[in-house]
């Protein structure tokens, strides 16, 4: 099964939410905190509960990497129990010369073996093609983020008049030969998403900033309706994941997920 | 020692080599690719050999990521026999919204414990505030780029007739308030860098791109000791540590290192 086929599966089933795995060990509860796989466990349980209702899962690299050789071990057995038929993302932004991006790569696609990753744009199409070499992955680029610091280069316009954010989608239509491009586009952006989705062509969106970020859904997937575009995936994962700080946390987040594609089908009138 | 005084040292002796630990395994000499710890005892030779003559080692990630906690692993063992006064890069060019970036920096600064690290710029200040947080450290934000597609976006003019990459140096000096601030700029711009060195003030200047890149060392060196700029650092990495692929790698490296140390000499006429 590609990556696109698990996606197309849960899209026609209208789940759109990808549940992002920002495992802050900080943040989870006491009694995993005192275990010793307790990132890993932590994330077991969200998976059991909430894999049936989810379109995907999103592992930010970050919160594995910072605790080393111990953090990817505890990443590489969360990523064991995901089911096969489940897309998971593997959200790393990365982009480097040629032959690093080569390395990065094989170690996303690869070593950890996820269905898709994010890029980051910056240092152009050399940057980015070992990815793209990927057929049967969907790798989305950034375009225009979900933080205040997009203001400082992706809104930047250019001489031409666009700003940055459009050149980069521009560009991820034309690197999208293979259809395993997507974009991704900040739910904290509405009105951009309103004057840009007509640019989209058939690039999967993954949308992030819902939730924590303060993101609106109804808005953002009213957008999506009205253009008749259902190639998108919101991410959300803080005000999933640590919906409750007890022993019940993940049947919180089962809630929380619930609730949330619920609100999805509303704005979607189905 | 700060990581600034570190660099310092070393730039009053005229060290300005940067040796990249880009440890491919499929690169390395056969009999340490039977080696179960090959990567590590190739860094360790390297190491040793060479680090009298150095003016920092930079270690990009990507080459230990792609084999998940193994090849953390050998990073980490790495790390520990590059002795304390020398400066280390994390090549990782991370950036990312502001509670994932805080996490990248926990990684980078906390946990593998780099002098520096590479940041790439596009989402903002907000992405690269977690790592601009820690005064102690050099922060080098990529420019403008070695690669071919350094075209696609760093090179694009914006609507105030600078090119990208230009308020991207700009950025760099107002974000410099902790003085902890350098950028990245490929070697293989020299006119680019001779026409934009008078806008670098006291960043530090990371500078890949030597070597299997193509740039020219003489010509890079000449602008910045006619700009009477010493805060520069050149990085190479394959036309370094692959010099020779037999057991004599590390002397075959060193010598190479000292050729390189020998033509910056001449280029800065000392």
């Amino acid at each position: 099964m590609t990556a696109e086929e698990k996606l197309l599966r849960k899209i026609e089933q209208h789940k759109h939410i990808c549940v992002g795995l920002d495992t802050d060990i900080s943040k989870i509860p006491d009694h995993l905190k005192r275990d010793e796989n307790g990132v890993f466990n932590f994330n077991k349980e969200i998976i059991e509960q909430t894999v049936s209702e989810v379109c995907a899962y999103k592992i930010n690299l970050a919160f594995y990497e910072k605790d080393g050789k111990k953090g990817f071990e505890e990443l590489e057995k969360t990523l064991e129990v995901i089911p096969d038929d489940i897309f998971v993302i593997g959200d790393a932004k990365r982009g480097d010369i040629g032959n690093t991006s080569q390395m990065y790569a094989e170690s996303l696609y690869g070593h950890f073996k996820f269905d898709s990753v994010t890029l980051n744009p910056y240092m152009g199409y050399d940057s980015l093609q070992p990815f793209l070499n990927y057929s049967e992955k969907i790798n989305f680029i950034l375009a225009l983020t979900s933080n205040p610091g997009s203001n400082d280069f992706e809104k930047q316009r250019l001489a031409g008049g666009e700003y940055l954010y459009n050149l980069v989608i521009k560009k991820a239509q034309e690197w999208n030969s293979k259809k395993n491009v997507g974009i991704v586009f900040g739910a904290t952006n509405p009105t951009e998403l309103e004057t840009t989705i007509n640019s989209f062509g058939n690039l999967w969106v993954l949308l992030p900033g819902i939730g924590a970020q303060g993101g609106n859904l109804e808005r953002i997937v009213s957008v999506f309706c009205r253009a008749k575009n259902s190639n998108f995936i919101i991410n959300i994962s803080r005000a999933i994941i640590f919906a409750e700080n007890s022993r019940n946390f993940a049947s919180a987040a089962t809630e929380k997920l619930a609730d949330f594609n619920t609100q999805i089908l509303d704005s979607l009138n189905i």
